[in-house]
């Protein structure tokens, strides 16, 4: 696998004067997490997400030992306030200061209430780079925290570095209820609508669907203004349609806000389908690569840690970007203490821990590794502390035991989640191996586990795993079962009995949420069943195709009507149809397929 | 002791209907000294303290369960954004409400990334108050904090609720240097200048004392601009006296900031010196009485605990404000995880912790420790983080003993710190006691602690306890010996002996910095030396009187001359002139004479 950053990493010994902005580690995702997850609107209300949202910390200092070989000028620069100490004496920010040739000592106070405090330093072997330390008042000092994306002293890490693009829409139509504009594909954009008069209302209703768009009453997105305005830009939002109420004569355009992401290799076939198909999981992907790795584009447009971990998969085969998967490992995490688990559901943690071994994998970044390795262990000792008498994880509080949007018996201990524990248990000695630390303690755990899970969950007269054992029901569902193959929990044996008796028995229900699905197709691959996979990819996503999708939606039923495909979770429109994970044909069709199908 | 807040808690019953702005407990204090703590200037640059600042949370939701008689109108209205649920329904903040007789479930979702999301409910039986309960997305629902000075729906809690009273200088001096303008005391003002032209500069120097506004190079505040403005309103700064140049002609004038607060009874006696001790003790006090208590209102304006824990004492005999003391305490203590002592000072920790229980001692105010008790065990399993290979506390990493500033033996374990780990154990172990929660495990730890400290710092040939004795000195200062009295932390024998051999001793140092002279004429008053007292009264205190003083000081030495008196820290006007523990006479006279002297 090719790391495009590796050449950057290269880049840095030979040219580590390169000044860029720093600040304390994992503190610029924090701080931009904050924002995206306060952002979604639904309605005309705001909606936070629902979990623990940390902020970055207000009050930072940065060090440095610098040797001068000569007399040198150099000038710092803060976000936020504070002062730059050179051997003792404090200078403001923005002010020359020459120092003549030896050692200096560096000591750089920022605080920033409303932002992200951060530094940047010009100045020959005084430049701001890794080379510096950061503190947050606590014992450690550790390496500054910085992102190629901030290299420029006019541009400050509160800001995330989008690019824009002015579009118009591609037809435009008169109806009784307003002017629909149609911009040939779903973007995310701030529409500007330039007003001839100054009288009268200006009522804007955005649409993923056309008929959303019209859908006054129930639509997901509008806004209503009682005065024109000669130029009114509205909010960033996600669309295709726009119909808009107004008596005057206006002029409609927007700028699309996205993030450039470059694809490392194009996907090209003698399928149309497919070439199609790949084309629209691409093109969804990028809406929801922003700061992090969204789930929706139009909603929620939150940190999902179950989403993103799909969405690396897909990163790997599409951008091969390591900083967004680590920006959003980052940004799902915060701080400690843990208070809940990542977005309150407790396989999302599982999926967060084995996230981070599994990025290691894929980019062999050992700083990375050894930066979050106690947030690992902090969010393994919360979900310890959610274990039952026998040590299996099990729900407590408000905990979601999520797995999937099926029928699952959850009475109790619930195998899936055993099964992500015991990966993530493994996840986490694997890492501190790599990392040279000391058996955490965790080995008897994970060996007691497994033994626990065969001894309670494995039905042998099933040949399965089941999904509660204390409910007494020994339901069989395809989910555990997944598990145990895709993540090499079951033995041979046992992974054989799982094949014939669970996967290819048609009398156990259909996986039907293409989030599982995920699961299910890659645990197909893997197991080389690559004809299923892909006629699942022609059917499913080409489905979607046939009904004229141009993103990948949250879900799809060939047998549901126009009403029923954009509802959901009892909304009319609830239902996104740009969503992250409808694009895993391009991990699919990249880790099983890559010499063409 | 009269608890001014009694009535106040004695109406909530009756008057339960009262909406105010509801928070999530601690986080109004957190936030606010997140802003105070970062205001300090010197000489244009501006100085954060220098340990970690927590923020509030900022994404925090509140919850109630209401029961109305009839058809009820409630209005939400939000410090911040989000969405109030009811039974399920969004609603945006500030709209009307009409809701049926009968129960209804009420849940208001809050986020200000800016600030302090706080919330407002009017409506009877639905008004926001100590009934509902808040939760940052944690497993604990807790009361929602409120504080009586936010009843108004248009005063949100961002915002400290400050008087402001305009003034004019006593007089006017026209120097070679400036204009020179003598306010007649210390204050706490914006400057306002009202200039008849626009050329020029305006340059403005502020000082404690004379000397120090005459001195352009060296004042500690000061603020020049090129262009004169008609109206220029200064930052609010601490001063007697302004020096301002500039050739045009000026009307200057100022607007104090104050904090009400009533002194709950007058100090009168036959003595004018110690009536004008009282006078200005009070004074010096009040200034630095706000948010919280502060420790100089020139120079840091920082929340010290050593200061503070002074200053609750004073505060007893003085406003008896229960409140001040808690915001204080709830300031200093900030969020968990403890990542530093506070203030990065071992004693400060401990002074934080015992100051909790004495709050109890002082106010009764159960509620309040239950609150806290999970953050005095925080920092007490911090403070234990940092004992030795023996149990004591020790010096590690960058904490700091500090003690006083005076020539102690810190090598090694330091006795002093010793015997206040001993007392905070001690507050710990009495507090769980009135919560009625079990014995949390300290109650071995402080009986093997206090051993430890007889068999290795008591030196009987000497009589005293020793600084330390890892060093080998046994160095006899009065500190640990006059903690050991004040905290009856030694027997009746080891008290006579250090009566003796310590405190009458004229060949053990004096303490010569009022902080520490607080604990040792409290101790004095205890063993009931009550002249001694008096005369350190007259004669430190009188002896600032002698010298003009209108607020009392940092730190005062008779034998010094000007330039020294407003030297400390190696800066010519780093001393402060109005310091809140200048104003222990106040707790000494409160205290010991009570009937008079």
């Amino acid at each position: 696998m090719t790391d495009n950053y590796g050449k950057f990493n290269a880049q840095e010994g030979s040219n580590s004067q390169r000044a860029r902005w720093i600040w304390y580690p994992g503190d610029f995702e924090i701080y931009h997490a904050l924002k995206v997850n306060t952002r979604r609107e639904e309605r005309n209300i705001m909606w936070p997400a629902f979990w623990r949202l940390d902020d970055c910390c207000h009050n930072v200092r940065f060090r440095k030992k610098a040797v001068f070989e000569k007399e040198t000028r150099i000038c710092v620069y803060a976000n936020g306030n504070g002062y730059f100490d050179v051997d003792g004496k404090k200078y403001p920010y923005g002010e020359m200061i020459q120092l003549p040739e030896g050692e200096h000592d560096f000591l750089a106070v920022v605080f920033h209430l409303e932002g992200l405090p951060a530094l940047y330093a010009e100045g020959a072997d005084a430049a701001s780079d890794s080379s510096w330390e950061a503190n947050m008042y606590s014992d450690e000092w550790v390496q500054a925290g910085f992102n190629e994306l901030y290299f420029d002293k006019n541009r400050t890490p509160d800001i995330f570095p989008f690019s824009y693009k002015d579009i118009v829409p591609i037809s435009k139509e008169r109806l009784e209820e307003g002017i629909l504009y149609d911009f040939g594909k779903e973007i995310f954009a701030s529409v500007l609508i330039r007003s001839s008069g100054k009288e009268g209302v200006l009522n804007i209703y955005y649409g993923e669907s056309r008929t959303e768009a019209l859908d006054k009453e129930h639509c997901y997105l509008y806004e209503k203004t009682d005065h024109v305005q000669e130029e009114k830009v509205f909010r960033n939002r996600a669309f295709r349609y726009i119909l808009v109420e107004t008596s005057n004569e206006i002029e409609v355009s927007a700028k699309e806000e996205y993030f450039p992401l470059e694809p490392v290799k194009r996907f090209q076939c003698n399928d149309d389908l497919l070439n199609r198909i790949w084309e629209i999981s691409e093109y969804t992907f990028h809406l929801n690569s922003r700061e992090f790795f969204l789930d929706g584009i139009k909603r929620d447009r939150w940190i999902w840690s179950g989403d993103a971990y799909q969405a690396y998969k897909i990163n790997q085969y599409l951008y091969q970007d390591k900083d967004i998967s680590r920006r959003t490992i980052l940004a799902l995490r915060g701080k400690d203490p843990v208070e809940c688990h990542i977005n309150t559901i407790t396989d999302y943690s599982f999926f967060w821990i084995m996230s981070v071994y599994e990025y290691y994998l894929g980019y062999e970044d050992k700083e990375f590794l050894k930066l979050i390795y106690p947030k690992m262990k902090s969010l393994m000792e919360f979900c310890i502390g959610r274990t039952d008498a026998e040590g299996f994880i099990v729900k407590k509080c408000n905990d979601w035991i999520f797995i999937d949007w099926a029928d699952i018996d959850k009475e109790g201990a619930v195998c899936a989640e055993q099964i992500l524990f015991a990966k993530s248990l493994e996840a986490i000695l694997l890492s501190a191996e790599i990392l040279g630390i000391e058996e955490c303690g965790y080995r008897e755990r994970l060996e007691k586990l497994c033994r626990d899970i065969d001894t309670h969950f494995w039905d042998e007269n099933q040949g399965a795993y089941i999904s509660s054992f204390s409910s007494g029901k020994k339901q069989v569902t395809r989910h555990a079962n997944i598990f145990a193959v895709l993540y090499d929990f079951a033995d041979v044996d046992k992974k054989n009995k799982i094949i014939k008796n669970v996967i290819h028995n048609e009398q156990i229900p259909q996986i039907v949420t293409p989030y599982f699905k995920f699961f299910e197709l890659d645990m197909m691959g893997k197991i080389g069943e690559c004809q299923y996979v892909l006629d699942q990819i022609r059917n499913y996503w080409g489905g979607m195709v046939e009904k004229g999708a141009t993103t990948f939606w949250e879900t799809y039923d060939p047998g549901e009507d126009e009403k029923e495909r954009y509802a959901m979770y009892g909304d009319p429109y609830g239902k996104s149809l740009c969503h992250a994970w409808g694009a895993s044909p391009i991990y699919l069709l990249g880790r099983y397929f890559r010499r063409g199908c």
